[in-house]
């Protein structure tokens, strides 16, 4: 298995990527890791040989200001593209970058490719559930298409599902709508055209509509909905928890020596919360729908959700999960479709 | 000023109701509150005499499952439709209820009636901002219209302007929009369309776009968004804040004496942070864009909400925002639009 990392994307490019990247290469010897960047400034991070670990230089990189179809057409020695490239032409099996994400998209969707049968691919994100038993669920599209159809919003359900199955070891995935209200007839015009094509479709267990509201307490193990209304879900959930620790801090700081002496003794038990909200731990966000895993970790990641976000991807390798998505749309299917 | 209040609606209706109700007609000697419902169980919690406390008896009532728009036509004696004829007939000055949303919503729009010019009516909440110098904002539209247009969005801009400075006594709101990035070409197809819009509306303070990560942190005094949108966003704030409130109070439970004892000593901080996100001493949720004031607080309101939904509405009807916005829609720019 195969690797392509985009080491010069991200804010701690490329120390953090290499870091992540050594870790993982140390611990799975199944993985071979290829770094896509200026050669010297990578080096300077590895002291050690590690057989499963190449460097491809590239003196080029995307910005994170950079247009993203524009860029990527543009610069082709650029280390995204390059690593884009070698997944395209399968001289390796999967691309990660922690870089500008509207080019990673464009990169997956424009080099690496749809499975055919997938109009638009998805963003999927797996995001922290608070409840016993269950520790996360699968949100998507949290990005990839500003504008979903019905149609789109009943692919990612498909998707989510393989994701759920072969990822994260789910049986028989729950997957939910995302909706104004539970009732069948709730919704705007996307999500009620949306919920009659979800209930025909046979790779799903469709269990209806599901609230904002009950996202975190694990209501589904994966939840399907726009672009750009999953953005703003993904990102409200992001915003609110950072708020809340932060008010928590301070509401210790600011309140006299009883506040403080609380704080201490509750020590390990914040930092627990901090455990549970932090959902690196599963890994970066993954393009789904095209044919090879395109992954992306946050742009501020530090080596440890790069070393995450790794495992994650050797966890799709393993499993094949494209694969059997592919087979799904276009060998099985085959028939009904044409 | 004189409120109708739907006394049967919500979940602990009539008792809440009228308990937050005698509190603020104890408190205000200004408003006289008129209660819709059931003349024997009200009076049950009314144990004295108050002079601008009236009870108007009515049989029926809109149950929380009853489709919108066909109970309110066929409900004729229900207390909600009664309070809101008693505001079109100008008999009472703004409706207040805890009942059925979306009877509450076509009782505004077919009842009480929309302000000549305003196309769709959007329903504003009052969110907490968990940072200094600014307590809240306003988000809008969080729920009555599913697909909001971009001229609807941009008359939301406008309403939540007048709400934020009438009510709030904001000088010059900040609005923003909602936008998975912050970036003027971000968007969907109704956020491009509705950011031209507002660039060019002369009556809002526009700052740009906004993302839901940054609406806690006081980005702006007026989110606008549609009605889907904001509805979610609305509702995975509520959803995370309870969640690591329940997450917090878990992991002081079962973390042994050590963390018992440090919640103790933190009890007030995080009594303190409650009253933080407790933003139902905003009031309620007001559906702006109608000939009065029209205000929802949430089904499962005790008789604290209740009251300082009663206090809002006060507020309200003692700054005239209805009656200015009456005046910028169907008077000042009338020449502009005829």
């Amino acid at each position: 298995m195969r690797i392509a990392v985009d080491a010069m994307g991200g804010d701690n490019a490329p120390q953090a990527i290499v870091e992540g990247s050594i870790r993982a290469a140390k611990e799975f010897k199944d993985i071979t890791i290829v770094l896509y960047g200026k050669q010297h400034m990578i080096q300077k991070y590895i002291n050690e040989e590690l057989e499963n670990i190449e460097i491809v230089h590239t003196d080029e990189k995307i910005e994170s200001e950079d247009d993203p179809v524009r860029s990527i057409r543009r610069k082709k020695q650029a280390s995204m593209v390059m690593a884009a490239r070698s997944v395209k032409e399968q001289e390796n099996d999967a691309l990660f970058s922690a870089g500008n994400t509207g080019a990673l998209l464009a990169s997956g969707t424009l080099i690496i490719g749809r499975v055919k049968g997938i109009d638009r691919p998805g963003l999927l994100a797996t995001m922290p559930v608070m409840a016993d038993k269950q520790d996360a669920f699968n949100l998507l599209d949290v990005g990839a298409n500003a504008d979903s159809k019905p149609n789109n919003i009943n692919q990612y359900a498909t998707l989510g599902t393989y994701y759920a199955k072969f990822v994260r070891g789910i049986d028989n995935p729950r997957v939910g709508l995302l909706n104004n209200g539970t009732e069948e007839n709730k919704g705007n015009e996307v999500t009620k055209e949306a919920y009659k094509l979800l209930k025909e479709n046979d790779a799903v267990n469709f269990i209806g509509n599901v609230e904002a509201r009950e996202l975190l307490n694990g209501i589904a193990d994966v939840v399907v909905t726009d672009g750009f209304t999953g953005n703003a879900v993904l990102k409200t959930i992001e915003g609110t928890a950072l708020s809340m620790v932060k008010l928590i801090k301070e509401s210790i700081m600011n309140n006299g020596l009883k506040a403080k002496m609380g704080g201490l003794l509750l020590k390990d038990s914040l930092s627990n919360l901090k455990d549970v909200l932090d959902y690196s731990k599963h890994g970066g966000a993954v393009l789904l729908g095209l044919k090879a895993p395109v992954v992306k970790t946050h742009g501020s990641a530090t080596s440890e959700p790069v070393y995450q976000t790794l495992k994650q991807i050797r966890e799709m390798l393993s499993s094949h999960v494209v694969e059997d998505l592919v087979k799904y749309y276009e060998g099985e299917n085959i028939e009904e479709k044409e």
